[in-house]
């Protein structure tokens, strides 16, 4: 589904407050002793329909837990979230501290505390310290507006940039915004990575017909980055549908749920791609195509293990268009496939084919490598499925920033 | 099996040319272009039983290919290796070339073709210089003795020490000696990293009790250790036994057979740590012990993702006793136990019980990780199984020697 052009998607700035509908506020209030946003606040003002997809680690933070809690219950209308914390690991007094973010929450904003999704990051291990936490709620309530830009810096810790994403489409004669914004930069892995994700809509949407749309967004943008394989208790992408387009509610045969799906998508797959851009001390986005698989599966397993694995990474960073690792990666990744029949390239630099190294200018494949996107594409011969999996380097600074984290 | 005390095991000098009737060889030839010596050669004296294992990485680097074969025909008792060049995704033309190197040693060493396993590690999918392979090996052959300390050399890539042990133990009224060398310290991963080890005992070993003797070995040493999760395309782990000792032939059920399987894996054991050890960059050896589980598999399972995470080993680097990373490793490694039982320490340090942070004291903490050895023991209070894993730290150097590699 990269035919974004033929559906008539167009990117439009503000993010997760693009849509209709939408107000967001932050404060610092003192979580990440850095002086920076560190807890925010996204607010929709009419009632929601919404969705929520969840880290697979068996430690899941306390926020999760509450969070998974409320989507179930029915509408999730707000987040309140705060970096610094992650609120994992931390027992039933992390799910107590969860809980009593979420009403405070809710008693700024005047809701129901289950129409309020909660949502930390940052180090594992420690309780939250609530009376911060309790400060700054009230603190980012007072700044809500449709501005807000402090809620997309309040979610971040070792991010660099904010990473956010907006897109118009029509749908039932409508015009329907799709916004969103995410964090995310280390511990993320395929299957959610420490990220967060708030994608917000201003059209009307089934309940059903939303999750299915956030899965099958997540599966084609979230669980196709990875910057150093480690999958965090902390990942959540929600998705809030306020309806305020006045379309029809949405369902998965409508006739342009397909725009719909695809704007979803084109956001989540943007954000994602930010967040691998972003990730910790990289220099350059590693962006890998599998072509011509047996199935969307094990391209989608080819093109991960070729942006997760370590030597590929540092090889980018190094500007070294070493092959040999790509071809290793794909081998050892588990998807069946014929070596023989691969074809392997780096930018427009074919390296491999039929088996056995191609003649190629070893300076022109490295200078493939010499800019912020690097793409390798690795051509099976064996089918039609196609999948793209996003990644960064390598770099001293990854090192320096996780050797040093907590200190 | 960690009770080698009670076995009478004894650690002795010489590495693989410990054993009775073991000879070896090196030579410069070039293939490094580092000067050093880059092709060596191990023989044994008296015809040999014969047992292998190898990588799973769909890719197969020609000489995994030959060598196996040559196992699969019978008694392989001589071993030409070459570091520089792993003569791996090189087609038709490296299964030619490895063939032609079996061949040539063979001719050198008045043995069968079929008598000599290959392997190659260096570079990948560029084809060996055969020129300087053909001039190498009967240099190496010129050279052939019982000190034959070049040999472990010879398979150096970059390794930064040689990897050497050997045990005795008395088997059937005999001494019976095990000893063995290894090479490996990049793109090391379980299920066999680029790395090699060939272990020789002067046994004398029934066929089938030797293969099962050396997957046992194997499982408990080599695959367990991780420096960087790539699998490489050219590993292999190879036991000759040459029956030099005198002892009645060795199977499963003789009455000696623990012991001697025990030697085995000491040695395969002491080189795996060896190799983690001397992991690219690395600084530390990480050793992860899961007690307390309900089978061995999820215990290996915990133990490889704790050592295999690269925020884990980046902390250790940092000398940062960041737990939170190690449950959240355990948390996705996808085996199965319940945090709410999990008692985790970082050497005598208890950090986490029962769902929960346990207070301690974050220097004391910290100082478990200031030597060159760290230990982190997780007890799931699930069962009886443990299981052993090994790691190293995640360096700046390990970045510097990956992104420079080939230049």
């Amino acid at each position: 589904m990269n035919k974004d052009s033929t559906i008539g998607i167009n990117a439009v700035p503000g993010g997760a407050l693009a849509p209709a509908g939408f107000l967001a506020g932050a404060a610092v209030c003192g979580v990440r002793n850095s002086g920076r946003k560190d807890l925010g606040l996204l607010y929709a003002e009419y009632p929601c329909v919404s969705a929520g997809v969840y880290t697979r680690n068996a430690f899941r933070g306390a926020p999760v837990e509450v969070t998974r809690a409320a989507v179930e219950a029915g509408g999730v209308r707000a987040v309140v979230a705060n970096s610094g914390n992650a609120n994992a690991a931390t027992g039933e007094r992390g799910v107590e501290d969860a809980r009593r973010m979420q009403a405070l929450a809710a008693e700024v904003l005047g809701v129901e505390s289950r129409e309020v999704a909660v949502a930390s990051t940052g180090v594992i291990g420690e309780r939250l310290p609530m009376e911060k936490v309790e400060a700054g709620i009230p603190a980012a309530s007072a700044g809500l507006g449709q501005e807000g830009a402090g809620f997309a810096e309040a979610i971040l810790t070792t991010d660099t940039v904010k990473k956010e994403a907006a897109v118009e489409v029509e749908v039932g004669g409508k015009k329907v915004t799709v916004g969103g914004t995410a964090k995310g930069s280390g511990m993320i892995h395929p299957n959610m990575g420490t990220m967060l994700a708030f994608v917000t809509t201003d059209a009307a949407v089934e309940r059903d017909c939303l999750s299915e749309t956030l899965k099958n967004a997540t599966d084609h943008s979230f669980n196709r980055v990875t910057v150093d394989g480690d999958t965090s208790p902390s990942d959540m992408a929600l998705l809030l549908a306020n309806g305020a387009a006045g379309n029809e509610p949405l369902a998965l045969d409508s006739p342009d749920y397909p725009a719909f799906a695809e704007a979803v998508e084109h956001v989540a797959r943007e954000l994602a791609k930010k967040i691998a851009r972003d990730g910790e001390g990289a220099t350059k986005l590693v962006e890998a195509v599998v072509e011509g698989a047996r199935n969307e599966a094990s391209a989608a397993t080819l093109a991960k293990a070729v942006v997760g694995s370590n030597l590929v990474k540092a090889a980018v960073f190094g500007e070294d268009a070493n092959w040999g690792r790509v071809v290793t990666a794909m081998g050892y990744s588990g998807a069946a496939f014929d070596p023989a029949n691969l074809e392997l390239h780096f930018g427009p630099v074919k390296v491999f084919a039929g088996g056995e190294p191609v003649p190629h200018d070893a300076a022109e494949a490295n200078a493939t490598l010499a800019g912020d996107t690097v793409e390798i594409t690795a051509r099976l011969g064996e089918g039609e499925a196609s999948a793209t999996a996003w990644g960064c380097d390598l770099t001293y600074k990854y090192v320096e920033i996780n050797g040093s984290y907590r200190t």
